[in-house]
This record gives C-alpha cells, structure tokens and sequence, in this order.
C-alpha cells in the first residue's frame, strides 16, 4: 500500500483551517496537541482494541502534496500561491505518541497524541481518525468472534461485503490483530502476511455434471487439505456421502488424512452433529467441519453451546462492516497549545453533554495491573509533568464524576501506555510483525477480568483522572 | 484511483478454483454466465440504487497480474508453474452486461452478467461484488437521505468514520451519485469531481483568544461565504450573537451576503429556529443555517416535520456506513454454462429457502413504464433468446410465487436495462460524467410511485418472470 497517496484524503476544512493559520500571525507559530479518543465501545462491549497504527504513521511519514495535488488545490480558486507553495514543501515535523497496536483500550483516554504546529497538527486529522477508527472497529468486533468461537478457528471471509477494496484488505489485517487465524483475502496476505487461504463456490460444483465428479477433482487438485462445499444440493443426502466417498477415492490411498467439509447455509447445530456422525462413521474422524453462514458472536456462541461440531469458522459480512455496530466514534480533540515560549495553555471542549466534556492539557495515561493477579485493575489519566505513580505505596483512584467511589490500590505495577513513535517528524517505532502484534493482543485481553469481557453488561472498566488532572479540568468548568 | 492495482484484491478460493479449471479439462473450455443481483433492500426501503460501475469497468478491462503478483502466489507453494505462466499473461476476454450507474434496481433481477471462460468470470468474483456492494449501500443509503431533506443541499460529511480510505473516497462519490450536493472529502472532489467544500472545526475556534477573533479571522480569510460554527462554547449566548458582529464587522462593509452558520450539537430544531430569529433581526436573512449532528433520513425528517429552520445538512457516518443496515447482500451466481458448440446450459442453485433460489439462464430485464404516467409499473426478467415485450398489446405479468396475481398492462413503453459494457473483453461503454450520473440517478426515482419510494412498509415494486424463464425454472426445480 505504500505506493499510495492519501494527502487528500481529509476533510477540505482541514485545508480551508491550515491556509487561515497560515495567514494569521497570532496562530501560525503555536504549537497544538491534539488527543485521539474515544467514547463508546461498540455493541455495548467492555474494551475494544487499538489498530491502524502501521498505517498511521505511514502516512505521517510520508505526507506530502505533488504537483499534481496542488493543481488540484490552484483550481478551487481559494487558496493563495503562498499556502500552496507552503504545502508543496510540506513535511511533518512535530510528535506523536500512541498506544501500540492490538492494546486493549477504553473510552475517554487519549491513544494518540499529536504535537506538531497547528497547521500540521490539522492536517493530520482525518486520515488518521478514519485509519483509526475503521481498523479498531474491526479489531474489536474480531476479539468479540474470536472469543465466542472458544479456541475454534475463526476465519475472515467478508471482502465481498467491504466497504470498497481498502475495507477488504486492512479489514483483514485488522481482523487478524483481534485473533482471526486468517483471511479469504488474498491481498492482506500480499501486502501485510495474513495467512490467506481458500476453498470453492458454489459454482465450482455447479460446473461438473455431477457433485462428485467436483469433490473428486478438487481433491485430486489439493489432496493435502481439501475443502469440500457440501451445501449445493443437499447437505446430508448429497453432499457429506459424495465427501466421504471423495475423501475414500482419492485421499486414502495416498494415506492423506487433513481434509473438511464446509457448511454455508441450512441449521448449522443440527447438520453438522449428523454430518459429524456420517464421517465419523466411515472413518474420517480427521475431517474437519466448517461453518460459515452470516455468522457473529452471538451465532457462534449458540451453536456451541447446543454443542453444534463444528471445528472452525468462517466469518464473513458481520465482521468485516461490524454489522451490528458499524462505526468506531474515536475524535481528534485540541487539549492543549504552546505558545513560542514553551509555556503549555490547556484547552477544553465544554458541551451541555457531560461525556462530550474534553480531558484538557499534555496528557499520558498509566494502565494499573494488580501483581498478585496480574490483571488490569484500572486506568489513570494523568499530566505530563505528573510523576508515575508511586508503585511503592498505596494508590487511591477515583471516580472521576462521582468522586465519592474511591478505590485504594496496592501491591500495582504502572505501565504507561503512550509511546512516543514519532520525534521531529522522524519516525522513532519499529512497528512489529503482524504476527506479534496478533499476539501481543491476545495477551492484553489475558489482562482483562472475565467481567470486562463478556458480550453484555460488561463491567465497567475504572478510567480515572489524575487529582492533579480533576482539580485543573473542574477548575476551567468553573471557569476559574 | 487507476494506479492502483487490484489484481489480489480477491478471495483467494478465486485463485483456487481457477487453478483448478485450468486443470480440468471438463470444465476449461467452458463459457460461464454469472448473474450479480441482491437479495434485500437495505432499511427495508423499497428500492435501491446501483453504483460503482465506472470502478468495476476499471478494473476489468485492466485486470493483470504482474511479476510481484506472481512471486507472491507461487511462494505460497500450492500453484504450478503453468498456472502461474496463464495468470501472468491473464487479460480479460469475455463479456459484460450491466445496468447504468443511478440506476434504480429491486432484488431478484440481474444487474450485472459476466459472459467468459469459467477461469476469467470466477477471478471477478470478489471484486465486482464488494464494489457493487459498497457503492450501491451507500448511494442507496444518500437517496433516503436527500430525499428526507425534501430539496435541502445534502452534503456528505462522514470520512473520518469510513471503513478506511477507498470508503471515504468512493464512498463520497457514490453518495453524489445518491442526490449529496458534494463532499468534505478533498480528494473525492481530486479524483472523481465530487464538489468538496468545508470551512471550520471547534480547534479553529479554540484557537484564538474569542469566539470573535476566531469568526473575524475566517469572515476576513473567507468573505465570499464563511460558514462559521456556533457551538463551541454556547450556540445563543456566545455563537450566534458572535456570528452576526463578524458578519456586520466584516461582510457588511464590502456588501457580502452570502454566509452560513454549522449547529454541531444541541436541540437542533430548537437551537435552528432561535437562531433563524437572531440572524433575521440582525438583518442576516440571507445567512443561511446548517445543522450536523449524527443525521440520517428519519431525523432529518423529524426535524423538518418539526419546523427547524435548516437550510442544509451535513451527513456523516450514517450515510458513509450506512449505518443501521451496513451490508449491501449482492451475489455472483453462475446462470448457465455454454458448451464449446455454442449449446447454453441453464444452471439453478437450489435452496431450502425460496429466496434463495437463483434464476437460471442468459437473462435481460425491462422494466416497463406507464405511457400515461411515466411511472414504472413492473420489471419483467426474461430469457436472452425471447422477444422483447410487444408494447403494441396488453401484457399480462404474474407474481413468479403467488402466480393467482396477475395483472395486465396497457399502453406501456418497455425498458431494456440491461447495457452491454464490455465485449471480448474491450469496454464498449463510455462512463458519463459523475454529475450526468447524479442527474439520471434523480430522474429514475421520479419514475417511481410514491408507494415505493417511502421509508417505512414500502409497496413491494413488481419484478416478475416471463411465462418461459418461469417454466423453465419451474421444470428444473422439479427436476425434468
């Protein structure tokens, strides 16, 4: 993806914002820190999970207007020759920090920081709030799959049903940071290694004059790991007999025992018990059992529960679009500005709506892991110019609105979770293998308590600020 | 967007599949027809609209895989140098029916057929769905939503929430092509033309030392048409009133009339006609108010039923993901299989759930208008090889399911929606300009009753089968 030009793919305010900076001396020269946040996790979860980084600070690194764009910008009528030359020599020269990809995270901290001088601090803000937001809204949605399946293998299958070819592709890829083993997507596997594989269609049977003759020839095609569709005319009648005698003809002799059969329409429970018994019976107990028809958490959670046999799923439209909750609601929100002499002013965004209320200044935000458990007890937001908590003595945190719910933690460790990765426009972060990041994010929902996971009324996670942070935020609410 | 290269954007059972059919004599010789129609209207609406047409002729007649392409897939060590050899010197050489881009379509009927050797029509599988799909959702989703707005400018406002880049750029396109006015996307406006515009976040405001300051230095940068944003601090108190003495500072003196205010927050009905009173008795009648906060069709509506004095919306993310319904259920089924002699074999994908059972055959649709009305009355799928319908004597059409329902139609004018795009492989379509595009589009839900086009409990539009495609059907359901 890196041969691709996103300078344009913002908001055109972004650009209307940036020529007005420029021409407005008492706003040109300050410095902006802006906070990525969030608000709600999606389907009424207990955390969701960060992604899009690697594609973040691609774009970071490289953004830059060509000729071709500033062509583009001359033709608006709006925008001055000394804004366009500003951005054709434009390069990102400020900072940033963000969580890791695949972190758990939770609504109201912030995960991305940026500090750069205001216009470069609003140019950014489009592309990696949509970066952001779509990848942690299918990361999420992936974990939620991933962890109703119970160890089971889940599959990505839903580009046809993505929101355009870049929903396919990083969709996957996020997907398989929240725990999918793969994708049908051949292209997430070019581009980002995730392990793509595939069977057939429907079509595939409809073109040979019988049912059989299909099985008998893909089996003699791929007889390492066979596939078998076994839903075209009759799942139970037609299709697992004519497996069973696809697998006996061709696998057999060769002694080859890794096949499946894949089941795409009808109720999943009750064939794939009696499909399970069929090749159990003639001996193919090593055949595997697919399922894959418009399949979520939900779904998947019940057929396992009514002990349906199946090995692994394929999972397709509910996850790529997160159906059931399409849009991740992270913002960009200005915190704070500073002004040529260093001092910081912080800002705030006040709304009738309390949870719209901005967490003001140069902020970082600490995850509290118990040492006895090792589970993730609670977040605290804090100042910059803050120490770290004081992993030596007890901590008392509390709730940010009702003030009275106190919690005094002891025996913690103190983990910030802002990492710098971008210094003076130079990109200080390696970013890791998929692969690690797919685990790394495993391990961080092994943080979390049972309660903080399960799919409705999770418990509610403590997202605390600071004392110094809640004495200076309802000091600017106060006005004071 | 034509640099880009989507060769692997595909699932990789494609891939497969096409392996296979080169392999197996039986089937590589074979012309395949696959029919693309869609099930279900989404928001139980009563028709949709079919977009990404342009993408999907581009991406066909450029269709190659090249030597990274190659490398990639033999390294996954299941594909053989021959098959290797025919994907590097792949070109698509078939045929391609489809419906013009605005086109109003029901489910059940064709929208696209794909005529080519099996190999060559499977590969386009993927691609052409979730291109089809994800313009078609959206462009679907905007004509609810501009229709709401009952001949108010819709803009499309919803990037930083899209499902990644290629969303909010082709997301953005197919909503101009749904009735928006434009974008904030500025390089949908680069790429395709969509008409981008945009003018200021809360950042701006919180930048300057006053609200004041921060309209003053926008009216000054933007005096042709500032729109200013009046809900940073307070809309009544603060906002507006701070609009008007920007508007009378710096507009009045150069005699500028044409101006906005954004409401992004707050009782919008209420908040729009308080602030219709300030700005008309401040003399600002011409200033125009524009609201965008979470909006679809059925706030919209409400909100016009309840008199709000707003002369605009911005839409975000539940237009640019459809948000109550983000899946658009298009599939590729193969309809027929024609025999190196010519001979066209119809080919049926039987289903325990009658929706899902596929129309067999080369098909056509006409819809069929009233010469009396202009509206459309039905469409009729029909066999490739009959007539058209003879407009010079009454029609009678019966429900394919409930065949007892018939009714005949009279002087009426018959359709062919159905347009040949590509042939042996060359585009023999010219795309019309977006804006053409955007204007048809209009002009197809003009053809339809009032019935059809609401939101809620919709009139079911007629898509019936001739009397022969529905025999033949029938025959091979019952398996002669």
């Amino acid at each position: 993806m890196t041969d691709r030009h996103y300078s344009l793919v913002c908001d055109f305010y972004e650009l209307t914002m940036a020529r007005g900076y420029l021409h407005t001396p008492e706003a040109a020269h300050m410095t902006a820190y802006f906070d990525v946040f969030f608000r709600r996790i999606p389907d009424g979860g207990g955390y969701a999970i960060a992604a899009g980084l690697e594609q973040i600070l691609d774009y970071v690194s490289n953004l830059h207007f060509d000729d071709e764009d500033i062509e583009f910008l001359r033709g608006k009528g709006i925008f001055d020759e000394e804004f366009l030359s500003y951005l054709r020599a434009f390069r990102f020269t400020g900072d940033v920090w963000a969580v890791p990809e695949g972190t758990v995270i939770f609504p109201g901290e912030p995960v991305i920081t940026v500090r750069a001088p205001i216009i470069e601090a609003q140019l950014l803000e489009t592309f990696i709030l949509l970066t952001f937001n779509h990848q942690s809204l299918v990361a999420t949605k992936a974990s939620r799959v991933v962890r109703a399946a119970s160890g089971r293998t889940v599959t990505e299958f839903g580009s046809r049903r993505a929101h355009g070819p870049d929903a396919a592709v990083l969709g996957a890829r996020a997907a398989y940071i929240g725990g999918c083993a793969g994708t049908a997507c051949a292209e997430s596997d070019r581009v980002f290694g995730v392990p793509a594989g595939g069977t057939m269609a429907h079509s595939w049977v409809q073109m040979f004059p019988t049912e059989l003759d299909a099985f008998r020839a893909y089996c003699r095609l791929y007889p390492e790991s066979p596939t078998l569709l076994v839903d075209t005319y009759n799942v139970l009648s037609s299709g697992v007999p004519n497996a069973i005698a696809a697998f006996d003809e061709v696998l057999k002799p060769k002694g080859l025992t890794n096949c499946a059969i894949r089941l795409d329409s009808g109720d999943i429970t009750y064939l794939s018990k009696k499909a399970r018994a069929m090749l159990d019976a003639a001996g193919w107990n090593s055949c595997k059992i697919v399922a894959s028809n418009s399949l979520d958490e939900y779904i998947i959670r019940d057929l396992i529960r009514q002990g349906a046999a199946v090995d692994a799923f394929g999972v397709g439209e509910r996850m790529i679009t997160s159906r059931s909750e399409p849009v991740f609601d992270g913002v960009y929100k200005l915190c704070a500005v500073e002004e040529p002499d260093g001092a910081i002013i912080p800002k705030i965004k006040i709304s009738e709506n309390a949870a719209k209320i901005t967490n003001p200044h140069f902020k970082t935000v600490y995850r509290l892991y118990s040492r006895e458990t090792g589970k993730a007890e609670a977040d605290l937001i804090c100042l910059r110019s803050e120490d770290a908590p004081d992993e030596t003595r007890p901590l008392e945190i509390f709730d940010p609105e009702h003030t009275w719910k106190r919690k005094t933690l002891e025996n913690f460790r103190a983990r910030e979770m802002l990492v710098q990765v971008v210094s003076g426009g130079r990109l200080v972060y390696d970013c890791p293998p998929l692969s690690d990041v797919r685990a790394y994010c495993a391990a961080e929902q092994e943080t979390l308590w049972d309660e903080v996971t399960r799919f409705e009324n999770p418990h509610n996670y403590y997202v605390d600020l600071s004392l110094p942070l809640w004495t200076l935020k309802n000091r600017m609410l106060l006005g004071r």
